[in-house]
């Protein structure tokens, strides 16, 4: 039963739709809204509108980005020879942040999932080969999830790539800076061992 | 600095404007948005136009509704006789889920606060000594929070109705169900040893 006027229920039920959202967080949600000026909410709803409108997925490398090609791979300073492959657009944000890499991106919408039903041709496997036919690239990094669907994937494109002459390589396992062996769980202490590298 | 394209970057942005949701949470939320269908984000949307554009004051109780006088103002069956005055709109809803209380109500939007400037003037005290006059409200329950301030606006208000010959009251402090008496405020355990009821 609701005791909320139809409208603000409609409001709540629009916010608890959201992920993460509960009900509580959208009655505040709701109620914030109502009380915010017209230009706020106003603002709010066109940076929906012009997300919706203006984001597209990038034709080279399927990075969302508001121009296609996308800032990375318009941008000539990035070294041109590597493309780290990514699941998620956010892992691209992800690795972005720490500086370290100035290659291109390849985003590939999801992993092999057979029990998703999700198979090679169903993320962007295909458009990853057709980029690497040119032989300009000499190095793919596999930046899937170290997970059971990111491994298999990474081992999926590692050879199909290889007989082209091009290097695979993955993202070294260990324990995290900062962290504690104690806690560390056993397959990544299991990493770190087989990874350890001499002083 | 940025990493996303300007678009996404807006969007997160505005979710992170809200209340109560930190940057990850704008994250998951803009990716929510840029992946859900047109249908979804355009119901979204509406949901929040429709309440800035339908919702208003009702002009007796001042509680938000898509109707003016309000379903529970417009209610025939309530008891006239009775109006429990809050500070805000959802503290009706608390009551109302009770399902105890058929009175009539009357929001204050605020309490007394001399602190944040709010005088008497700057609440819907006016309003409420309006609806007093003709005679027909024989109790006003003043469920104000059981704050400094409720408890200044409580007592203001009812000095302002005993003289007029209505009952003032007020809710009761006391243990709540199921609470503990060991995690209890000394406060409150105070209120609830005055309180005592005779079995």
């Amino acid at each position: 039963m609701s005791y909320y006027s139809p409208s603000i229920e409609k409001l709540i039920e629009s916010f608890e739709k959201l992920p993460s959202i509960g009900n509580k967080t959208a009655v505040r949600l709701a109620f914030y809204m109502l009380n915010a000026s017209k230009e706020e909410t106003d603002s709010f709803i066109k940076s929906i509108q012009d997300a919706k409108n203006n984001l597209k997925l990038c034709s080279k490398c399927y990075n969302i980005s508001d121009n296609d090609p996308c800032e990375i791979c318009s941008n000539a300073q990035r070294d041109q020879s590597k493309i780290c492959v990514v699941e998620d657009v956010k892992d691209v944000v992800a690795i972005e942040k720490i500086h370290e890499y100035k290659g291109l991106y390849h985003v590939l919408h999801g992993s092999i999932s057979p029990m998703d039903g999700i198979g090679p041709d169903d993320i962007k496997i295909k458009e990853l080969l057709s980029r690497l036919m040119d032989g300009s690239v000499k190095e793919v990094i596999l930046a899937t999830n170290p997970k059971v669907e990111g491994e298999a994937t990474a081992m999926y494109i590692s050879k199909l790539i290889k007989p082209m002459g091009i290097k695979a390589t993955r993202l070294a396992h260990g324990i995290p800076v900062g962290g504690d062996l104690e806690y560390t769980d056993e397959f990544t202490l299991g990493k770190a061992f087989e990874g350890r590298t001499e002083l």
